[in-house]
C-alpha cells in the first residue's frame, strides 16, 4: 500500500480551523502555525530558512467570514481601536508529516495542543483535518464497521435496531440479566449497558457478562439469533484486555468503551487484540463539542476514533432530547459513512449509532436526511414504553423504517401496521 | 490504610460545578444528579425507590450566582419568559463510591460525561472534585513528587531553573545535543524536549535520547551534576514504556507525556512500571480550561493526573505570553502542592512548572503569591536571550530567586549581582 506523498516527496497533514482575532487575519494565521511547528514567541537561533522550509507550518488557505459582536472567550488581545470588533474566518493549515509521525497521541500536540492558549485568538475550533495514509501503517481502523457488524448480527437491508439497559445504575447482575431476557425476547439485534455501568461491586463486570451471556445463549438456541450484547469494558488497560478477553471467551460479540474516558492510546492498545466489534460511546462530548467559540467538532474527532480502531460512535438522535440541531446529528452520522481515506486504501468508515429520545416516529426523517439504513438505531422509551409492550415496541421500529424505505407517510403505513400505530398515537408530537 | 468510609457505610465522590440555566435552579440541579446516576428522561421500571436511596447522586449544595446576560451555548431550554434571563450557580453533587469503584475512566463517565450535552443547562463548568482515599488502592499517585525531583536532581532550598530546547522541531539528535551541551554548561537543573518533539524521522527518539545522555553523562562526570532531561515519550503505549526503558537503561532521572494526548489510563499503565520522574505536558489544556462557560477547572483536571502518576505539571507562568491571568496560575500551583487526601493519607503533591515568557523578574512575585521555592522555573528567552549569555541567563534567575527569598527588591540586589542586572535592562518592562 503507497502512502500518497505529496508532490515535494513529503505527506502532508491538514486541519481547518475557525478562529476569532483582533489580529490581522493573515499575521493570526502565520502565529497558528509558528507556534505549532519551528516558531515560538520570539525567533531563535538555529531557526533557520532551511529549517522553516523543511519544518514549518504552511498556512494553506484563509477566508474571512466577518465580524463577531464581541470576544467570545476572555485573555484575548484586544482590538487597537476600543471600537473595532474582532474578526472570524476559516484557516487551513498543514504540517510535514515528518514533524510527528503518523503518531495520533503526537499528532494531537500539532494540531490540537497550546493552540488555545494563544493570546491573538478570542475564538478558536478544529472544524476537521486530513491525514495521509501513512497513519494506516500504525493504526488498523475499524475491524468491523457496517459490514462486520451486520455479518455478527445477521442484520441486512434495515438499521440494526437497539436498546440500553436502564435503569442506568443499581441493577444487580440477575436483574440486569432478566432485564436483558425481555429484550431479547422482543425481537431487539443490539442492546447495551449505560456508560454509567462497568464493574461496581453491585454489579461486577464478570458476573454481569456470565448471566447476560446465559441469557443470550439460551436465546440463540432457541431462535438463531445472536443478539448483539455491547458489554461496558471501560477500565484501565490491563482490565480492558482482560475484560475483553472474558468477552469473547463467553462467546459475545462486541464491548463497549466510552472513548473520552480512556483515550487514543489506549483504544489502539485494545484494537491490536480485539476480536469483537468496538462499540465507541461518546459521553463527554459536549465539553469538546458544544461550544461554537472552542473545542472540535465531531467530524474531526470521530476521525481519531475512527483510526484507532471503533466500529461504532455514538451520533446523538433527530429530535433528542440533548441541545443538538437535527443538521449538526446528520453531518455527524454522514461523516461516519463516508471514507476518510481514498481508495484503494480502507475508508474507515462506521456505523452511526443514532439515540436519544428515539422512536419509530424518527424513521423517515432520518432515512431522507441520511440516505441509508446503515445505522444503528437506539430507542429507549420508543421500545420500552411503547403500550403495547417491549415486542410491539421492536416491531414499531420495524413497521416505521419499512415505511421510510419505500417511501409511504408513517400516518399511512400506520393504517395497516398496529403497532406503528400505537407508536405514532404514544410518542406523537 | 483505612479508606475513609462516610457516616452511612459508604464512601462518595463530590463534584462542584457552576452552572447556567433557565430553568428553577433546584430543577436543574436534581435533573444533573438524576441523569448521572439512577435516572434517565423518563422515570423507567425498576427505578424504585430503594435503588434510588442506594445508587442515586445527591445534590449537596446550591447557591444561587445571579442572572446571566444571556445564555453562553447555544441549544438550551430558553426561560420561560422573553425576557427573563439564565440563573449561574454553584452546585455540589455527591455519588456513592460503588456506582463505579475506584475507576478514573468511570468516575469520568459520571462527573464528566453527557452532562454538557443536558438542554437545561447554557453554560457548565466542572470547578473541583473530592475523592475518597480508595482511589489510592487502586492508583499510585506521583513517585517522585517535590522531594524526589529535588533528590534525583540535588537541588534543594530554591526553585529548579529550567529550560526548553529550541526550535521545536527540525533539529537532528546531534544539533539537539549540542544545544544540550551548551545549556548543561550554563549551570541549567533541567532541561525538556518541546511538546511537539517526540519521535520524528529526522530526530527520532533513540538517536536524540542517545546523543543527549552522552552530553549529559560526560556533564555529570565533569561536574558532579546530574542534570533532568525531561524526553518526551509522548506515544502509544507499548511506544511509551519501551521508550520509558530505553530512558532508564540511558541513565535518565525523567520522561515527559503529553497528557491530554494519551489519556488517563495510559499514564497509569505508565506508572505502574515507571522508575523515572514523570513531567506531565497539559498542552491542549486551553481547549477544556479557556472557556468560562464550559470546560473544567485546572484544579479539577490536575488531580485526576496527580492520582494517576505524574510528578510534575505545567502551570503557565506570571505575566505569561498566553492568555492566563496570573491569579489563575498562582491558585493553579497553589493547588499542585496541596494535599488531595488527608494525613495519614499520601497527598499527592506535585511540582508546579512555571513557564512561557519567563525570566528573573517574576521571581519575587511568583515567590509572594506561592509562599514557596517548590517549583521548577522553566525559562526560554529568559536564559537563552540574557545579554551576558546563557550561563549568566541562569545565574540571573538564581539571583533573582536569591533576592526574591531574602525580600530585597531586585533593583537592589543587581546592585551587587552583573547578570540580575543585565537581565532587569533586557527584559524589563
Amino acid at each position: 500500500m503507497s502512502t500518497s506523498a505529496g508532490p515535494d516527496g513529503s505527506s502532508r497533514v491538514t486541519a481547518r480551523y475557525w478562529i476569532e482575532t483582533a489580529r490581522p487575519l493573515e499575521e493570526a494565521a502565520a502565529i497558528m502555525a509558528g507556534e505549532q511547528s519551528t516558531g515560538t514567541f520570539v525567533r531563535v537561533a538555529g531557526e533557520t530558512d532551511e529549517l522553516r522550509a523543511r519544518c514549518g507550518a504552511r498556512v494553506e488557505s484563509l477566508a474571512a467570514l466577518g465580524e463577531a459582536a464581541a470576544p467570545s472567550l476572555p485573555g484575548a488581545w484586544a482590538p487597537k481601536s476600543g471600537t473595532a470588533r474582532p474578526q472570524t474566518a476559516e484557516v487551513t493549515l498543514s504540517w510535514p508529516l515528518h514533524n510527528f509521525g503518523p503518531s495520533l497521541p503526537n499528532l494531537l500536540a500539532a494540531i490540537a495542543g497550546n493552540l488555545w492558549e494563544l493570546r491573538p485568538f478570542s475564538g478558536m475550533r478544529l472544524l476537521d483535518l486530513t491525514l495521509p495514509p501513512a497513519f494506516l501503517e500504525r493504526y488498523r481502523g475499524p475491524q468491523f464497521g457496517v459490514a462486520g457488524t451486520r455479518r455478527l448480527t445477521g442484520v441486512h437491508g434495515r438499521p440494526l435496531i437497539g436498546t440500553i439497559i436502564k435503569p442506568s445504575v443499581g441493577l444487580s447482575p440477575a436483574a440486569t440479566a432478566e432485564r436483558v431476557a425481555e429484550i431479547a425476547a422482543a425481537g431487539i439485534d443490539f442492546v447495551k449497558d449505560d456508560e454509567l455501568q462497568a464493574d461496581g461491586p453491585h454489579c461486577p463486570f464478570e458476573e454481569r457478562l456470565s448471566a447476560v451471556m446465559r441469557v443470550l445463549d439460551s436465546h440463540a438456541e432457541r431462535t438463531g439469533k445472536r443478539v448483539m450484547y455491547a458489554v461496558n469494558i471501560t477500565g484501565e488497560i490491563d482490565e480492558m484486555l482482560r475484560r475483553h478477553e472474558q468477552a469473547v471467551a463467553a462467546g459475545n460479540t462486541c464491548v463497549m468503551v466510552s472513548l473520552n474516558s480512556v483515550g487514543l492510546p489506549a483504544l489502539a492498545a485494545l484494537r491490536a487484540h480485539c476480536r469483537v466489534a468496538i462499540h465507541g460511546h461518546r459521553n463527554g462530548w459536549g465539553l469538546l463539542g458544544r461550544s461554537p467559540a472552542i473545542g472540535m467538532s465531531f467530524i474531526a474527532w470521530q476521525k481519531l476514533w475512527r483510526l484507532a480502531g471503533i466500529d461504532h460512535v455514538h451520533v446523538n438522535g433527530l429530535d433528542n432530547k440533548f441541545c443538538e440541531s437535527n443538521e449538526s446529528v446528520i453531518a455527524s452520522a454522514r461523516e461516519c459513512l463516508t471514507p476518510m481515506f481514498p481508495a484503494p486504501h480502507p475508508g474507515c468508515e462506521v456505523l452511526p449509532v443514532f439515540s436519544s429520545g428515539q422512536s419509530a416516529l424518527q424513521a423517515p426523517e432520518t432515512y431522507r436526511a441520511l440516505g441509508s439504513v446503515d445505522l444503528l438505531h437506539a430507542c429507549g422509551g420508543g421500545i420500552m414504553g411503547h403500550p403495547g409492550g417491549i415486542a410491539a415496541g421492536v416491531r414499531s421500529l420495524h413497521q416505521g423504517w419499512e415505511a421510510a424505505v419505500s417511501g409511504v407517510p408513517l400516518a399511512q403505513y400506520a393504517r395497516t401496521h398496529r403497532e406503528l400505530a400505537q407508536a405514532l398515537a404514544a410518542f406523537g408530537r
